[in-house]
């Protein structure tokens, strides 16, 4: 909640996946009694038709837990036990993130004021564009601005010097805030399950390009934007967030762009929170998102 | 309001729609001054794409307006000036309407309730199935119910006795509540402008059949219902209204259905108040709703 | 879901709220583990401020659980331990439902026809009313119709009736479906925790009598409905529900009445099937609300 | 719609009120086609309860308008006959605004990133401060920031060095962009009905201090805020626009905070883009407000 990243939140953050059997939430309940430990949230989901259990839990103790290390090396023989994919986060542990964009600021001021103010989870490790246009106001929030032009001649390079960056900055998360370059597909694989989109539709009506255009002239009364995994296909990754505003004949396309622009800064700082506190599991091309 | 159409409201509404030139609204304005009739509501809409004006105004008079016929041949003189499409209509006149419902009845059971307290603006001649599910209730509100069940091999004449119910009723509108059968386009042609559809998807996502499971596939967060007009192009006609719900990854398929029945039931008796207002006007492909 | 209360859904629901302590999830799973139940759907709530943890489970076997009595026999020695409050419900057993109404038939309408359709998991055993006006359709349905006019003179009289037709019913749960009076602080004493109000305002705003009255004459942009549970104080019972709808300056009080039905009745019908569901805990003058 | 207030958008906006009379809208309408005006936009509303009429009309011309001065001198006459209040504005003038603001920044940077990129049409003059925290961003802005502390002894010269700054730009608008002082009656006064505050609380619920904290005791479901007018009553007047936000049990009221701070920065926009459109009018402790 805090603004201060160094601040240590104690407790942690244990998020599973596994064929779904009897006994699994006694087993890592048991677990986490048998460590001392208090559990302040949690969340199950039994996928019945895939027959799949989802789980996340945080965890805190009065007094000492046992380190990371050990935590996990006790959990690992009930991960094996029942099959699950987990893992356990230090609560502390921000993502550390890369945040990419264009020429459309508002996602990015948003997302900068959000962090700024100690509401978005997240460490930022810097900002790159294709443009030079925001680097005042990101230089002025005191991260680094990386400017990567891009022509179709140079994209390939461009790319392995966006990947460099989130290489270098050890980025968990890549933001595309209204980044508006369709990466290839070797980066959508190599940021998997780590790069969140904004589309500025509401998916999949209007995948592509000037989806608000597309929106004005099928003459829809709600419009809305989503945010989504990348993913190879383009527009079509798992959707971790959507919302809407009501419009009407007399909006014309400028107006339909400015009100949709505030749907896309709160539905991607919505989905981007999600993410950071490990409340998003990726299902089956869909998502599993543990509210609160 | 009243469920009693015998009930006179005085007053009309004029609806119209032509070439956007200086000194329109003082002609038509001009024009009601000089029959003596106040202005109740009024609203414009200028189509600066299109070069085309949109108008509803609604008026009344303290004592005597003309009659109808006179006030209509006074109007013709201003239409003809300004290349007008229009329309006048008693405000106390409400469309008769056939309804035609298949086996789901929660938008019929809305709708006639809505009717029967006075808060749907519209005379209900009957109500067409293909199953004979909801005759009792259809009876027991008082209305007749024409069982006109349809296969493959009937599909023709059961259209034409549709359509022969439709005449015969001398139906200004036809409601589709949820009747699962696709007119043919000769049907469509023949309803052109007065049948309202309502789709249990957001349009234009999830055309077709089972929308609401087509939506669970995609993992959308939001799912939502269209009202719109029937035409030749399925699920492509001028929409009039929508809605939308949230739901998340624990909604099953059936949940989905049920949640969306509500949006369903709101969206149609929406689309079908403001038709029956004259407060939808068609505009190339879209629809102009003028909103109180 | 079916609307065959007869046909035997398998599982159970257990509901339980005790002080926060470490182990009483690991306790419960675990009891439930031995006992070779599924955990099909389950929450918590810690409440940190009060230090109280809140549960639901929904649990099934494979094979054969053990009966009601031996479970609930089983339990009780975890629940001595953690000075546990607890239930435990059969999910088939749908509460047995006392509705009612005044003049306005919306809300009786909804719930009727959800009911009808399967979709609102209670029993109702019948109807009871000031006004014999919503007879004919509550018999249509094949229910029940008590008609309890009452006056100042009478009321102590007709509550006695009320009540006695709830215990004959053996009521779980009673309906006010826009009933329009106020009960005797006996009367909500006897009900208390089982007697569901829906009131046309979006609480604490507009208390009373013609809140949406009030509502129009405050000017709010936004209107709204709220279910609670009856207590003494006068629309200051815990909210389950609440709902809202955007109005402007055009809308006049008959038309906020009717824009807010539509809020009334999906508010009501929400907070009784999360009643009904045994969502729904109520927590020092507020509620917990186990969502699905 | 650009960042370039200096840029000259044709055209007028026209806003008035009178007695509801026949032929108003004739007068008007005529009087804009002699004129050779087109008109744009136009709104009505007949207060029929009050009989009050009210009216917007934004006109322009193919070719050349009168001047402002001939315009308004020729209009006086149609309004001595019609008994109106009215006011004529060049489309291309934006309101003269002061912000205040105290140590909560988000609203702040809201409505400054909308002004920079051209979607909030006023012209801002500066920002007034209790507290020095927000120099750094606006100064980064461009824009003049003035720190004036406040103690209970110091109150009087406080609010008239913020009556002289707002005199000194000549400010149509003062925003309290959750400026946290309660201005003295005098100020009120000074300020009425070119005030706009925003309250974090759905109005008439929760006036006062801490409202979120009040919603999370009293336990209600869903949040909202209020920008309204201010005057002498605190948190009474007229309200322009709300907005809301779901709530639940599992929400601290830290939580309850940071989402309403999202409402409060968008419901606070859409308000100041009203007024400053002149969309607004005062109409009897309420407003109307002509939206698009």
């Amino acid at each position: 909640m805090a603004s201060k990243p160094e601040a240590l939140e104690d407790g942690y953050i244990l998020v599973l996946k596994c064929p779904d059997r009897k006994g699994v939430v006694a087993a890592v309940s048991g677990f986490l009694a048998d460590n001392d430990a208090s559990i302040v949230e949690s969340n199950h989901f039994n996928d019945a038709m895939a027959n799949v259990f989802y789980m996340r839990t945080v965890f805190k103790a009065d007094g000492d837990l046992p380190p990371m290390t050990a935590l996990s090396a006790g959990f690992e023989l009930i991960a094996r036990r029942y099959d699950m994919e987990w893992s356990l986060h230090p609560k502390a542990l921000r993502p550390r993130t890369l945040i990419a964009v264009s020429r459309f600021g508002h996602c990015l001021y948003d997302l900068l004021h959000r962090w700024r103010s100690g509401s978005l989870p997240v460490d930022i490790a810097g900002v790159v564009s294709n443009h030079d246009d925001m680097r005042s106001f990101v230089e002025w929030s005191g991260l680094p601005f990386h400017h990567l032009p891009i022509t179709q001649a140079t994209k390939a390079a461009q790319e392995d010097r966006f990947m460099a960056l989130a290489e270098e900055a050890r980025a968990d998360l890549v933001i595309l805030a209204r980044y508006m370059q369709i990466l290839s597909p070797q980066l959508c694989e190599r940021l998997s399950g780590r790069c969140i989109n904004i589309h500025h539709s509401f998916l999949p009506s209007f995948k592509g390009a000037k989806p608000y255009h597309q929106a004005f002239e099928r003459g829809v009364k709600i419009i809305g934007a989503t945010a989504h995994y990348v993913t190879t296909d383009l527009d079509e990754g798992p959707i971790i967030e959507q919302g809407v505003q009501r419009v009407d004949h007399g909006h014309t396309p400028e107006d339909i762009v400015k009100m949709g622009q505030e749907i896309e800064c709160s539905v991607l700082a919505r989905a981007v929170t999600w993410h950071a506190e490990r409340r998003v599991l990726i299902a089956r091309g869909k998502t599993v998102v543990f509210g609160r």
